[in-house]
C-alpha cells in the first residue's frame, strides 16, 4: 500500500488531521459542511489500517473500522482564507485612483450580480467603494447595508446623522476639517464596516477623505520597525463616556495576527484615554504614535473625493481612516451613516461568486454540450430548453417557472454520480430515467424549491398526464413515447391521485406542457444570456431567507 | 520649580503623554471626554515651560503657551480596563456553584438597578447568569437583550429557534448530547454574548451545561505550556457554508492579548475546516487540540442546570463553552436564542454602577447634611424636600416631577466650584443665589431635562409668582421673603412673560408651590429610600435614548 503523504511536505499525513477531514455523510453534514462528531470521539490510538489510491481518490480504512475516501485534488488543495489580513488586500495611495475610484450605479448593483460582486470585492480588497444614484431618502443607508449584511446597532441607534447646517448669521462660517481616523475604537467588537450615504451636499469643501491604514502601518514597519512593534504591543485604552454610556476597549493601534500580519488598525486620538505605563514606555509609545500619525497625514496617502446627493460610501473601518476636508463656504451637508460587518459582506461575495460561476457554467452548457442533438428530436437540447422558456414567458408565467422551463432538462447533462455529461444514446438505452431528479438536486445547490420542484416532477407530470388525459399521450412525439416506457409508463389511478396532491404538481404540469411543445425545428429563440438576469434574480442573494435552521 | 514625576516610576512625566491628557475644555469635550485635538496638532518640540503644585493640582505652562491643570489624584490613579481578559474574570469549575448559580427574577432585575448590576456583573466576571420568570413568549429574548445592549443580527435572523419536537412514533426517542462548544467561530467579529430563553421544556434530560473556557485554557497552559502556545499561534480555518452563506474566519482556538493574557476562546469541532500546514505542524496542532478538548470534558469542569419555561440564560460566547445533555425521555423543548455583545453590557453595567453610586450619595445627603436646619425654617433640609415630594405624589404628579420636588434644593448641598456643602448661614449671607442652577447642573449628569429643568427654574418660578400673583408673595415665609431679595426680587412684567414662555415653566411653578408648602414642622414623611425606586427608574438605563449625537 502506498504511504499517503501531504503534498506540501513529503511526510506521512497526520492521522487525526486526515480523519477530522473525512468527507463522508456520517462525518459531515452535506448541507453546510459542519462536522457531525467531536475530536474527542476519535480513539486515542487512531491509525490508518490500510490505504489505496484509486479513481483519483485516496481510500482509507481506519483502525476503528471507519472508511474514508478523499479526492486527491482535495489533498493538494491550497487554503482559502478569510481575506482579513494585509496579504489579501491591495494596498494603495491616492494617486492609484487617478483614473477613478471603485464605483457603480445603484441600479446596476442591484440588477447585475457581477457588478454587485465587483463592488463588494472592492470593499474587501481596496477597503472601499462608492454606490452612485442611491435614492437620497432617509434610512436608505440601512437598505444598502441589507444588500450584503446586517446593520450593527449601537448607542447611536441603527443609523446616525452627520449634519452641518448653514449658519444664517455667518455666511463665512467654516466648519473645521476632521483628521483621518477610524470610528468607535472604544467598542469591542469594533464595527468592521461603515456606510455613509449623502442626502444633501450643498457645501463647498467638505469633501471625503480616505487613507489606507494598512499602507500607513506597512510604511511605519519598513521605516521604523521598533515603532511598529511598540504600536502592536501597547494596549491603548479607548474610552467613550457620557451620561448614558461608558464604553472601553484596551486594544493596540495596530493589531497583527499570530503570524505577524497586519489585521486591524484603530486610530482615533479623540477617544484615547489615559495610558498608565512606566514613563519609559509612555515615551516610546508617544514617539511611535506620533510617527504613525504623521504618516497617516502624508499628502501622497490621501484620497479625496466628493460625496454628492445619492452617493453611498462603504468602507472598511478596521483598515481605512476616513476624514473630511474643511468647508470653504457654507451650505447644508447631510449624511446618514450606519455600521455593519465584513464577515457577512465576504459571505455575500463568496455566494455571489459561486452563483456567477453557476450562471457561467450553465451558459457553457447551453453553448457546448447543449448544442448537440436531443434524443433524435429535430432540435438541440439547448434549443429545446430555450423554446420551453420562451413558451413559459409568453404565457405570462412567473420568473421561477420560466427558470424551471429553461432548466428542466439540465439533468441530462450530468451523470448522477460523476456529473459527467450523459449522451442521448445512453438515455435512449435506459441509462438515465431519473434525469429530473439529477437536475433538481444539482439545481438545489443554488435555486429554491419554486425552481427545483417543477424540474424534479416534470417527468412524473408526463406519466401523470398520460394517465389522466388520453389525448395527451396521443400527442407525444415518437421519442417521448419511447422514453415513457423507460420512465415507468403512465401512472396508476392511485399514483395519479398522489401526484396531484403534491404542492408542486400544478407547476410541474405547466412545465411539462411547455416541454412537450418545445420541439419546433426552426423556432427562433433568444440566446441563454437573455435569461441570465432572470436566473440571477432567483439565486438567493443573502442568507436570512431560506436558511433551513441554525447551526451553532 | 518641582520636577513633575509619574507616581509609579520616579522618572519625569513624558510631555506628550501629559499634554495629551490635558483636561481643559479646549482640549476635551466635557460631555463625553473626547479629545478635541489631534496628536499631530502638538508642536514637535513640546516641553514644559513651568510647572507648580498647588491646591492639590499640578499646574503646567507649556512651551507653546497652553496651560494645563491636573488633579494630583489623577496623576497617581490606576488603570480602569475593559475587563475582557482572564485577569478580570473569576475562573470557576462546577462545584463552585454548589450553593446556586447567579440568578435573579426578571421583575427584580427590571425594578432594581442594584439587582440588574449584579446580574450583568455576573455575566462579566463569571461569564453567565440566569434570569427567572421571564415571560415565556416568542421574541421575548430580544427584549432581554435590549435591557443591556443590542441584538446582533446574523444569517440566522434576529433570533433563532432551538426546538426538539417529540416523535409520536417513538416514545423512547433520545436526542443526542451536544458537546461543549462556542457558537459561530466562523464569524468575525464573533458574537461575544449569547442568550437562550426557554419557552418550553417538557423533556427529561436535555439540561444545559457550561464550561469555563478560560479555566480550561489556564489548565492547558499549566499542564502543557507548549500545547497552549500552539493553540494561541495556529490560525484555525472556521467555515460555515450552505446555499446562501459562506462564512470564514481564520482565528486561533485560544486568543491572547499582546501581554499574553487569555482573551477569547473559540471551540467548535463542527466548523473547523481543513488546516493546510506542514505535517509536523498539523501533528502538533492536533495533539494540542485533542488535549484541550479532553480538558473541556473533565467532569469537574462541567456545570449542569436545567432551563425551565421562563428561564433566560445569558452567557459570554468568547469564554464559556455551552452544551446540552442527552434527552433521556421524550418531550418538547423549545428555546429561542439571540446574539449580542459584551461591550454594551459592560457600558450598561458601568452606567448602572455610577447611577447606584449617585443614589447612594443622595441617600447619604438626605441622612447626613440634609438632616441639618434649613435656613431658619422649622424643618430640616431633608424634611423639607421629602415633604415637597410627598405633596407632589399626593397631587398625582408624574414621577419626574416627584423627583424634581424631592431634589429641588439639592444645590444647597454644594458649592458651585468646590462641590463642598454650603451652610444655611452662607446662603442667608447671600453667598448662594444660584442654588437652583448648581443643583440642576449636578443632576444633569444623571437625570434628563424633565427632572433637571424644573429644579433649575424653581427659584425663577418664585420670582415669577411674586410678579403675577400678589397673594402668592403675601403667603411667603419670612425666610423665603428674605431670600427673595438675594434672588433678584419679583420679575418685571417682561421677565415674567419670557419665563412663562419657557418649556419647563409650568412644571417649575408646580414644584415651587410644593416647595412653599413643604415647611410643616411635624409632617410625617417617608425616608429617602421610599423614593429610590422612582429615582432609579428615571436614571437613563441605556444609551440609545437621550444621546445628543454621534461621536466617531
Amino acid at each position: 500500500m502506498p504511504v499517503p503523504t501531504s503534498s506540501t511536505a513529503q511526510a506521512p499525513l497526520p492521522a487525526f488531521w486526515l480523519r477530522d477531514n473525512c468527507p463522508c455523510e456520517q462525518c459531515r453534514d452535506p448541507r453546510n459542511g459542519q462536522k457531525l462528531f467531536q475530536i474527542t470521539d476519535l480513539p486515542e490510538d487512531l491509525a490508518l489500517a490500510a490505504s489505496t489510491e484509486q479513481d483519483g481518490h485516496l481510500e482509507v480504512l481506519w483502525s476503528d473500522g471507519h472508511r474514508s475516501r478523499y479526492p486527491l485534488a482535495w489533498l493538494s488543495a491550497g487554503h482559502r482564507g478569510d481575506a482579513r489580513t494585509e496579504q489579501d488586500k491591495r494596498h494603495w495611495q491616492g494617486a492609484d485612483f487617478a483614473a477613478g475610484i471603485p464605483e457603480a450605479r445603484w441600479a446596476d448593483y442591484l440588477a447585475d450580480p457581477a457588478e454587485r460582486a465587483a463592488v463588494l470585492r472592492a470593499v474587501q480588497r481596496l477597503g472601499f467603494a462608492v454606490l452612485r444614484e442611491v435614492p437620497a431618502v432617509e434610512r436608505q443607508v440601512l437598505a444598502v447595508a441589507g444588500t450584503f449584511g446586517y446593520v450593527r446597532e449601537t448607542n447611536y441607534g441603527e443609523l446616525f446623522d452627520v449634519r452641518v447646517e448653514p449658519d444664517p448669521n455667518n455666511l463665512a462660517f467654516t466648519s473645521v476639517a476632521i483628521a483621518p481616523h477610524t470610528d468607535n475604537p472604544y467598542r469591542d467588537p469594533v464595527p468592521t464596516l461603515q456606510l455613509l450615504h449623502c442626502l444633501e451636499n450643498a457645501a463647498v469643501g467638505g469633501d471625503s477623505g480616505l487613507v489606507d491604514g494598512f499602507r500607513a502601518a506597512e510604511l511605519l514597519r519598513s521605516e521604523a520597525p521598533g515603532d511598529f512593534a511598540v504600536l502592536t504591543r501597547t494596549l491603548v485604552p479607548f474610552v467613550f463616556r457620557d451620561r448614558v454610556t461608558e464604553l472601553r476597549a484596551d486594544r493596540p493601534l495596530i493589531e497583527t495576527d499570530p503570524l505577524g500580519r497586519i489585521r486591524e488598525v484603530r486610530f482615533n486620538n479623540r477617544s484615547i484615554g489615559t495610558l498608565r505605563l512606566p514613563a519609559a514606555e509612555l515615551e516610546a509609545f508617544y514617539a511611535a504614535y506620533r510617527r504613525f500619525a504623521a504618516i497617516t497625514l502624508r499628502p501622497e496617502l490621501q484620497l479625496e473625493f466628493r460625496l454628492d446627493r445619492g452617493d453611498c460610501l462603504i468602507f472598511d473601518n478596521v483598515r481605512l481612516l476616513h476624514a473630511r476636508t474643511a468647508f470653504e463656504q457654507d451650505g447644508s451637508r447631510h449624511l446618514q451613516g450606519c455600521y455593519a460587518d465584513l464577515d457577512s459582506l465576504a459571505s455575500t461575495l463568496a455566494v455571489l461568486d459561486r452563483q456567477n460561476a453557476v450562471l457561467d457554467g450553465l451558459q457553457e452548457l447551453f453553448e457546448g454540450a447543449g448544442a448537440e442533438e436531443y434524443l433524435g428530436e429535430a432540435v438541440t437540447q439547448a434549443g429545446h430548453m430555450l423554446q420551453a422558456a420562451v413558451l413559459a414567458q409568453r404565457s405570462g408565467a412567473p420568473d421561477h417557472l420560466v427558470a424551471a422551463a429553461l432548466l428542466h432538462d439540465v439533468g441530462h447533462f450530468f451523470d448522477a454520480d460523476s456529473h459527467r455529461a450523459v449522451t442521448g444514446k445512453e438515455l435512449m438505452a435506459g441509462h438515465d430515467n431519473r434525469h429530473s431528479h439529477t437536475g433538481a438536486d444539482w439545481l438545489a445547490r443554488w435555486f429554491g424549491p419554486q425552481v427545483t420542484e417543477p424540474v424534479r416532477l416534470h417527468v412524473a407530470a408526463k406519466r401523470y398526464l398520460c394517465a389522466v388525459e388520453p389525448q395527451y399521450r396521443a400527442g407525444l412525439s415518437a421519442a417521448s413515447e419511447f422514453t415513457l416506457g423507460v420512465q415507468g409508463g403512465p401512472m396508476t389511478p392511485a399514483q395519479a391521485a398522489e401526484f396531484a396532491a403534491l404542492p408542486g404538481a400544478e407547476d410541474a404540469v405547466a412545465v411539462r406542457r411547455w416541454d412537450d411543445r418545445a420541439k419546433e425545428t426552426d423556432a427562433a429563440t433568444p440566446p441563454f444570456e437573455h435569461f441570465r438576469p432572470l436566473l440571477a434574480a432567483l439565486l438567493a442573494p443573502l442568507a436570512v431567507n431560506g436558511q433551513p435552521g441554525k447551526a451553532s
